[in-house]
């Protein structure tokens, strides 16, 4: 790694939190807390339910992680991962809903909402589609403008967010490769998913330190990294946070909420 | 009817709002809302999505209705009316989620919420049992420490938000007979429903001038009637609104809501 | 209309039916039931539940009317309407829970399920998509092997039936205009949806006698009318089931469910 | 433990499976499975939906392990271990909706359904509640007269299916003491748990070959003890599985499930 002192600067870990449902657990929030320093909360839609939320909220504020909604899908049998033919004035509702939802947890508990980040298939379709992004962005307005949209590196959602004066975060996946215009690799290419973890931190120090991230062949790309995604779930999860994190310390990059001080 | 002139006072009238699903309606809101001074919106749970709430929320703030929030177990396909064995911290994530979903639509809005009723099988259970009740009111204070609980006269619901410092209604029904302990006749007894709109309307100014209802033989029971629950189902619904409405209004008797100048 | 004597057949008028849901009901099933000879029953997904399906299948036996399942996709909010991204094996498995489910109300009370009419959204996938439509086709097969499937006229959903040997049932729409290649005029269109009965009644009678539908100019178009879908929601539902079955019945066309002698 | 030749006979080892939903798995399926011999497929109201069954038909089916119906509560978020005031009608409703969804499953993958075992609050109050009990039972007899009703021993349910002419098997817990009455000890109280597999093995023999439990202080209380069930979830399921199993083949004892030679 050259020298970055240049560069130097700060970037989120974020990671979806409380994706559990009723007897369900989903993922491990509890091992990778200690690595984030932001948490997107299932709102009851795609997963969650309000005893999750109650339960995630509370451990988000005892860890000191930012607290941001994840809501998604109507389609908790899909995980919200499935595109639905939903209005822009659907998603709107969607949104106000959940929001609210977790809005009501966190206050009681003493907190403030700090970002929004649609989940799964919502996600994708604000990443891409300007009248889903706009019915996000105005159901975030509608509850606090000061609602940091988190959106993918490059997509529509970002650009709406400033368009209607929201605060925005950039996000990138430390774990995916990425194709030249910027966009992720698809899952199905070879090398899309970098499954080894030293890679994973070698390329989120690269995000955060340059703005580059690489293509499977190893061609840097460009990419814009406020918030560093980590996943929760799989067998790995906690392994990958922990280098992630490590390296970028490492690097003298610090590691702290979007809006934070 | 005697002169009452002495008593006059001001009564509110209450109805559920809100309650379809999708592409079901239920009740009749846009026929009762004229007549009526508060709704309470369902909100997601026995009945209500966020495309009924939002637009409930819409038709109230045209009416000028007063909001409320009417959270109720999840159970949609029993409408929230079958009980459940259910503790007091499930009941205030419940509430806690439900009041705030319904919020971040009155805020968008622009409205404010003004109370808050449980609904069917959770209404009755909040009424006789103290925690149950507890779980509600601190749920409700969480979210707005102005929030008036309508609880049925001489329930232990109105008893613990007045302990918890949150404001009240008593609530009674027009068109229910009372047994002397001022507890409703149980729907199975003889003349425990009011089938003629004439004699509920006569009932209501008696409720509210005089803070009387009657027994299904018609000896008089105190109650006291800060708001009367009219029911928004039922092909009759409209007609005892009105009848009711133009009965109190004749006695001389203010409509609005609590906490309304 | 010109003597029909020489093309003189029966055909089928279905309905959707049990599409409530709780306490919410929907559509006109008891109005519409004198007019039809097949119902299709919503099978808890997109509507209905084990008490509507109940209540309907004892309805539909009790008229005589040939009793078929109606699988939609897991969206009850939705109504089943919205297109979602599932696959195959997904469809398998959505259409054989609910086709099982139904089919033990069915037995349960003396009957034999005749049909399967997938609902909504399903049903234009179903038209379209091969992989789709052979999912639906290999469950209908697993529960039994003489379900008649229920398709657009003109649809690769009654391709893959006749494909896989299961018997099959082409399906038109009464009061919709057709493109000149045999699909249906897309609603946006001028004329596309046929608002007056009597001439819904007279495109029934050229549908079922002569195979012939029509454009919004009037153009006829050769469909195949085994079975004629009435709408069960709406004002008018009855009134334009009256109608069809008077002149079907006028021109000596036999109304009787498909595989019906 | 003393020779019990005498008193040689077979027992079946149940446990619940497929109690996932969606992303979410639950219990250790594939872990327990080589040591039982009948499983109980939830069947998507309390857990379970169309794909879990699908998956876990197929594998009890490769394991050879017999199948039955595990209709619960429609209350997912609670695990149907709530209580709820449901309805006799309701409840036939809902297992019979259950057990044909299920059933569609087993006969297209080729297999027979063999018993009927309802769980979490619809089977303890199906062990008490004459009513319920007589609405499973109906619901049983509507989808096959040869389905062998689960009941724990002693309770109506057993007694109910005999009433009606169904085979039933008398259900008791290796891993928990009982009442002196031959009910379950509380879970509250000291002992109530057996936290030691070998005790529980123990348990297990004394059930199977001479029909006795144990109280918490270990005084002999009479069972029967068709079927023994194991519990698929908390982190020894398995050990505890193959304890009991063992012990049981080391007395001589046969595992198979009811009605198999």
């Amino acid at each position: 790694m050259v020298n970055i002192d240049t560069d130097k600067r700060a970037v989120d870990l974020n990671c979806d939190f409380g994706e559990g449902y009723g007897s369900y657990s989903f993922g491990q929030d509890a091992e990778l807390l200690p690595y984030i320093t932001s948490v997107n909360i299932a709102c009851g839609f795609h997963a969650g339910d309000p005893h999750t939320m109650h339960a995630a909220v509370k451990q988000a504020l005892s860890a000191g992680a930012a607290i941001g909604a994840h809501p998604g899908l109507p389609d908790r049998l899909g995980f919200g991962r499935r595109e639905m033919q939903v209005t822009a004035a659907e998603v709107y509702d969607f949104v106000l809903y959940q929001v609210g939802a977790l809005q009501a947890f966190v206050r009681a508990l003493g907190g403030e909402m700090a970002h929004l980040k649609p989940h799964g298939a919502l996600y994708h379709m604000a990443n891409r589609d300007k009248e889903v992004s706009e019915a996000i962005v105005k159901a975030a307005l509608a509850v606090d403008e000061r609602l940091i949209i988190f959106g993918q590196s490059g997509s529509i959602l970002l650009d709406t967010a400033k368009q209607y004066g929201l605060p925005s975060a950039s996000e990138v996946f430390a774990d995916r490769a990425y194709e030249p215009d910027g966009s992720l690799a698809p899952r199905g290419k070879q090398g899309a998913v970098l499954h080894d973890a030293d890679q994973a931190a070698a390329q989120a120090v690269a995000m955060a330190a340059k703005g580059l991230a690489f293509t499977p062949e190893g061609a840097p790309v460009n990419v814009q990294a406020d918030t560093i995604c980590l996943h929760g779930d799989g067998s790995r999860a906690a392994l990958f946070a922990s280098r992630i994190r490590e390296a970028l310390i490492q690097e003298g990059i610090t590691l702290r909420a979007p809006g934070k001080a």
